[in-house]
């Protein structure tokens, strides 16, 4: 039997996005509710996949796009390709996943010249019918045959010029003709091949041309960024046209259920009379908002805002509706759940539940820890002197400082040198989106906040301001002017996603009021709780509720410490003492190594016992009453000194010069060279130190546990534990804990402090012969970092500046995975070391350090393990206790 | 119940070594065989490790003794302490594995000066009685009190000038008994105590003493050399005492069945008359051979011969005997199957498969692969004219050339130093045992084959020349001399351990006649075939024949691939191409790194080639009809260029004198600085070089390729196939592969040729994840060293000079896991990847290119896992070939 590739619109429902795509599911479910949708038919993604394998589209796939158009033409009495009633289709991408803009749509597919000409006498509207006609050629020009788009402008600003008009839809009726005759040669003139007159033919095509665009460039990297599989294609919708274009109370409009970027209550969106969809979305006319559209078509509009408080109340979310009113009629052409800012999702998510629609499990997974990072970024701190010049829509929010570039390749280039930019531009296309991922932010003077730029920004979490009509760019020139003010390229700007100010000059950034209110600087009970504020504290006390992950922070002073435990830390999960040797203070292990004696190193050991002490007393003070693991000293000792490369040079120029080295600079170089290791990674480091050189890991025991002894004694609750670093074997733990435990008595006196010992598993070999190491150990903490460079052999410091980005370019590489968990290769590690942890000890307690503790994708992963902990920097504590909350909902 | 620690030597047989000793177990054994034993008990191995453990002697211990000594004198019809009717006993250590000379033994335990008088006048041997007396102090002194044995020795060397006698044989019955008194002060004054008088204390004390013995620092050393695991402990035997001191038809000595330096048949041995057994050991005093003691007491040593052809018959193995004579009655003390060099276990193994008693399965067992390596060794080149000055006896074979160094400390340091040394002493102590373990070869002037120099020489493959009378050492003047030539610290000699020659001067080396025959050069059928040389045809044809594990080579030469072939490599398993552009041909690659363009990185990429593809048409017709397995290129481009801190204190030099710098040079600084990587063996190289660098690759593809049509056109058969290092991903094998395969049908043309592509298993995440790998690989290849690097992060350039020696002292390591494979971490790694690949494909080939290929003990345990092949330096391939062969016999 042939596989069923087409679907009318009348089967399936929103839960089929696999087969249906997103489009083709939510159109189900709306027909399902009884919805005014213009019937048609989807064509599934596995007709799409085939095509992507094999290069071909299926076999079986005209023939039954044949059957689904004939029904078409009977339910809606219309007949496609007939010049007296023609039925005009659109064909639009619709994937799994939502790609807004990324993808390819043609409208008005089944219209010729024949059929124009027709409708002009049907609609008794000439300008429309050939307004329908030219935008059907130009959308297959471009799509179908590939002219390039700035051809297309070209000969379009020419006609515009040769008419004196301003812009195409002021063209009459002969004019817009005539200018479709001119694309139809440019486009035959590209192809060299005649142009099709078949509509079946413009209709297989398009289909065509939809999933070759599955495979565009911005697809492609829209899709790396958001982790979307690259092998999943997408639907293809086939919907019969309603017309905005038609008459006067004709038009188009999209629409959300509330607002998408603050998340107030209420509808929202824009409307566009006398236009069909695309002119909303490219923002090339200014839309009116759906008030003004309330005073125009009141009747309308009362329709609208019924149509979306059913679906709403259906979806139990925001929507985003795509409707077009021909001549009175209101359709519904898509919806989806809307796309919204951070801050609109915790709003949305806490009025839902108060609304009685959702529960608050429901409202935590309606959040994620990626918004909660964008509501924490420093806003402008407009308490300085500022200059605003412009005010455009707010899009998304956020504070961009950055100079002012015109053009997508320059912006990506100058962010890879390092710079930062701000994208200006007109209107931005799906071609502008490497620009965007490069910018700070987005400047545009057209298009609102349904517009491409907007969209595409708040989905990225980054700054945009759009419609800001005051602002003229001149790209020839590289500059813009707002009247007389001439601003050129590479000047500071500052923009404000969140009001819409653009101000020239840079402007010092301030605190989020979430953040504020995270330290505890802003109660949530108190007058300067924003909403948003109100909002995060509901969802984060509730993810704080549900959560079995313990969250701690990585923190080597007693400032981070204080900082984290504010930020909901319950303590710390790596303390770091290298970093306590840093700065001036390397000076000490410069003695240490250069000591010529084991008398003399003890020595500098004891005095840096006393510098040691004192930042654990403010560490364990700042944490009484929570755990906190102290990492005996890991990185090896070369990495306090001076660089070899560097010294060289100087001593030889020295040599060259004649001029005396000191004793002590020639035993540093002496010392230098002596500790120089091929691959320090892999070398005399962490418990290997502590081997060789007992002393060191001695000294900082004693300053730990006499520390404790002093905070204790001034009334705190000190919570300190031990973690050696870089374990291979067993025996090396079992020395080595005994040895740190002779001096934990020994230090200790009469005084009595239980001080846990516990192992970093960061080697393959600590992982896969944990059960060897469990017996002698407290807890496990998974250093993921060092578990990832070892089995993966990729060293942090060099693959990311080498190869790794070339490697997420081909794909060969689904992410990196030093930013979120490698789970089948690293993953499996831990799973391996914790099914041997707990065969030896039921509740043996296992935590993360690795960077990958504050990554919410790695959260769901340790959380589903069982992990009793992650330990991650302070102000990812708030990420990781939400998405902790989350995994224990998503796994359940 | 008691735990039973104490049993009669009529218990057990040689099977219960583990609990009775090595010694103990053949004691039993000939005790069940009816052989003259004196009678005695032996203490387990579990006493010596409770007394280990909890460092006191077991409380059951002492009662348990009583009762068997008890039980021992109603044997023997004697009585312990008593003076009429004395029982002496002598107390011995022995472990389950034989460790000659590292522990301690008591004779004549029992004795008192009133046991000594009552001696005296029932054997109507005073001197006897009183010798054997202050042996008795002497030993207990020593081994007991822990008196050091220069103060014994000094004490000694003042009575025998006092009393004019050169040794301590030598002086008279009162005299003896005398010196006792004076040993008695000597050790009173070290213990500061008084010296015990009853016998029951010495013989609890001299137990005790033995216990410790097990871990004094010698036999610490030795146990680590010869990985015996140091938690076994030691057994003690307590035999009651026959006197080989007491008459002049008495006499100790001890015997071989077979020669156990050459193999060859009759018996072997040395016999002392009126001597003790330690005096043999010892080689204070210079022994009789078996012949001339046949001479001597011919009854004695007919019953000799009988008693061990019987034990050779019952062991069907080399037997060596302590025996001792007493009154013209033999008594055998112990027996073990003898060590014997390496030549005399080849010859053995043959002679006794020849004469029946073992199978050729067997003989392989009674071999092994370090024992070949040793006949593999060079000697001397004797056509040369050499300067011949003593000759010893031949005590263990091999050439070794050095300078002459007196004592061992001095032998360590300078062998340290790189400097290669022969430690020449009277005699050697088990407190030699650092400097023979530093020293090329060991030449004493005392001694013969059996004594300690002989046997451990021998035990560790070093070449030792024993008894070379002629020479005179005068320790203080640090110089030798042979009548009036005398021989200063530091000039060079040559001993020659097979022929006993002592040369002054170098002698140049020749390869071994075993190695002339493995390399072809000597027929097995020819006159110059040596019996050792058909004693290894024999065993290593067997290996041969029953051996499943494929030995193949590591080459990268036309030169090295014959060698490999004629040692019996079946193929290449990793020909590493990036030697092919060392030497003069780096600056290919450097020139690749320098290009401006692709291409004109292409264009010394395509001269690269022509390179390439001559060196692969050697190697592919050296190893034609066998497989010849292809790495790509696989180290960090920077490996081929300069260092970077010479290079930037060059530069530095050149600025500071303001001397040009040359462009090139410049460019190269360039270069280096932007490959200089942190970790390199984690870093840009392998796969990732392939996939950043294309062309790399494929013209090595193309060499390959093409290489093999021209050698296949010129009538050899070519089986090239291709291997990617360092892969974590099936995405990048997948990725290379096709691009590979592209490459390969595009430069065949209408060529037909078979390439298999395979990978290697080298990080820990591909053994990990092989099961998607196995899906697009032809073969696994596992890289045991980067695998044991990156599974315990350890740098191999790195952590053997900083801190491996420093586990290795601490045993925190039980080996070295780059020369013997971590069977627990990186063999589990290896375990899942085979077990994951042969789900994917029953016969999926796995192979192994590390340096563990080579090495015996890592050889048995692929053997076990199924592995299809080994790939090891071609001198290795006979030994692994002979590993292989065993692995499948002692798995069965």
């Amino acid at each position: 039997m042939a596989k069923q590739f087409v679907y009318p619109f009348t089967f399936g429902d929103k839960s089929k996005s696999d087969l249906l795509g997103g489009k083709g599911a939510n159109i189900a479910e709306m027909v399902q509710m009884g919805l005014p949708v213009p019937p048609g038919f989807t064509i599934t993604t596995d007709a799409c996949r085939e095509f992507l394998t094999t290069g071909n589209i299926p076999t079986q796939l005209s023939g039954q796009v044949d059957i689904a158009l004939a029904n078409l033409e009977k339910v809606v009495g219309k007949k496609f390709g007939d010049a007296k009633n023609p039925l005009l289709v659109s064909v639009r991408s619709g994937a799994k996943h939502s790609m807004p803009g990324m993808m390819e749509t043609v409208l008005n597919v089944g219209i010729t010249p024949e059929v124009a000409e027709a409708m002009a006498i049907a609609s008794g509207n000439e300008k429309f019918a050939w307004d329908s006609y030219r935008r059907f050629i130009d959308m297959y020009g471009r799509i179908v045959c590939e002219v390039p788009d700035e051809s297309v402008h070209e000969l379009e600003s020419e006609y515009l010029q040769k008419h004196n008009a301003a812009v195409v839809a002021d063209l009459t009726a002969p004019a817009l003709k005539d200018l479709a005759a001119q694309l139809i040669k440019l486009i035959e003139s590209h192809t060299e091949r005649t142009f099709p007159t078949n509509p079946v033919d413009h209709l297989n095509h398009s289909i065509e041309a939809v999933f070759r665009s599955w495979n565009s460039e911005r697809a492609n990297l829209y899709r790396k960024r958001e982790r979307i599989p690259s092998d999943l294609g997408t639907a293809v919708n086939i919907q019969s046209m309603v017309f905005g274009n038609l008459s006067d109370d004709s038009g188009t409009g999209v629409a959300f259920t509330r607002n998408p970027a603050t998340g107030e209550t209420g509808s929202y969106g824009d409307y566009l009379d006398k236009a069909q969809g695309e002119d909303v979305v490219a923002g090339i006319r200014n839309t009116m908002s759906l008030v003004d559209m309330a005073k125009k078509e009141p009747v309308v509009h009362a329709e609208l805002e019924r149509l979306m408080k059913t679906l709403e109340d259906h979806y139990r979310d925001l929507c985003d509706i795509e409707f077009t009113v021909e001549r009175g009629k209101l359709w519904i052409l898509q919806t989806r759940v809307g796309k919204r800012t951070a801050e609109a999702a915790f709003r949305i998510a806490t009025q839902l539940v108060d609304e009685g629609k959702i529960s608050m499990d429901e409202a935590l997974t309606r959040t994620n820890g990626e918004q909660l990072v964008q509501l924490m970024f420093p806003q402008f701190d407009l308490s300085q002197k500022q200059n605003l010049i412009a005010t455009g829509i707010p899009a998304s929010p956020g504070a961009a400082v950055g100079e002012v570039v015109f053009n997508s390749k320059k912006a990506f280039d100058l962010a890879k040198a390092g710079r930062k930019v701000i994208l200006v531009r007109r209107e931005t296309s799906p071609d502008d989106l490497v620009g965007m991922v490069a910018a700070e932010g987005i400047l545009t003077t057209r298009g609102g906040k349904t517009s491409h730029a907007a969209v595409v920004a708040r989905g990225m979490g980054k700054t945009a301001v759009c419609g800001t009509e005051a602002i003229n760019v001149d790209e020839k020139l590289l500059q813009f002017n707002i009247g007389d003010l001439i601003i050129k390229e590479g000047e500071i700007i500052s923009i404000d996603g969140t009001t819409g100010c653009v101000y020239l000059g840079e402007i010092a950034v301030t605190q989020s009021t979430v953040t504020s209110y995270l330290e505890g600087k802003v109660k949530v009970d108190s007058d300067q709780a924003t909403p948003i504020v109100k909002a995060v504290d509901r969802i984060l006390n509730h993810a704080d509720e549900i959560r079995k992950l313990f969250v701690r922070a990585n923190a080597d002073t007693p400032e981070d410490s204080q900082r984290a435990r504010t930020l909901g830390a319950q303590g710390i999960g790596l303390c770091r003492t290298e970093h306590m040797f840093l700065g001036e203070r390397r000076s000490y292990v410069e003695q240490v190594v250069l000591a010529e004696s084991e008398e003399d190193q003890n020595k500098i050991i004891a005095q840096m016992q006393v510098l040691q002490q004192a930042d654990f007393v403010g560490i364990l003070k700042a944490m009484s009453g929570l755990p906190v693991t102290v990492r005996l000293l890991d990185p090896p000792l070369h990495e306090f000194l001076p660089d070899l490369a560097s010294l060289s040079a100087q001593m030889a120029t020295a040599e060259a010069l004649n001029k005396e080295v000191s004793t002590r600079d020639k035993a540093i170089f002496t010392a230098v060279k002596r500790l120089h290791e091929a691959n320090p990674m892999l070398g005399l480091r962490g418990v290997r130190l502590g081997i060789l050189i007992p002393e060191l890991f001695k000294m900082q025991v004693r300053a730990l546990v006499l520390a404790s002894i002093e905070v204790k004694k001034a009334g705190f609750d000190p919570r300190p534990e031990l973690m050696i670093p870089l374990v291979t074997t067993q025996r090396e733990l079992l020395y080595l804990r005994e040895n740190l435990e002779l001096e934990i008595v020994k230090t200790l006196g009469n005084e009595k402090l239980d001080i846990p010992i516990g192992t970093m598993i960061e080697t393959p070999r600590a992982a896969i012969t944990a059960t060897r190491l469990a017996d002698y150990a407290d807890f496990f903490s998974f250093g993921t970092n060092d578990l990832t460079q070892l089995t993966w052999a990729f060293s942090r410091d060099d693959v990311e500046s080498t190869f790794l980005p070339r490697y997420l370019d081909l794909e060969l590489l689904p992410f990196n995975p030093f930013e979120s968990l490698d789970q089948d290769g690293v993953g499996l590690l831990v799973k391996i070391a914790r099914d041997q942890a707990r065969a030896v000890r039921k509740d043996f307690k296992l935590g993360i350090c690795g960077e990958h503790g504050g990554d919410p994708r790695s959260i769901h992963f340790f959380n589903n393990l069982g992990i009793d902990y992650v330990s991650c920097s302070p102000f990812r504590v708030p990420v990781a206790r939400l998405e902790a909350g989350r995994a224990q909902i998503i796994k359940s």
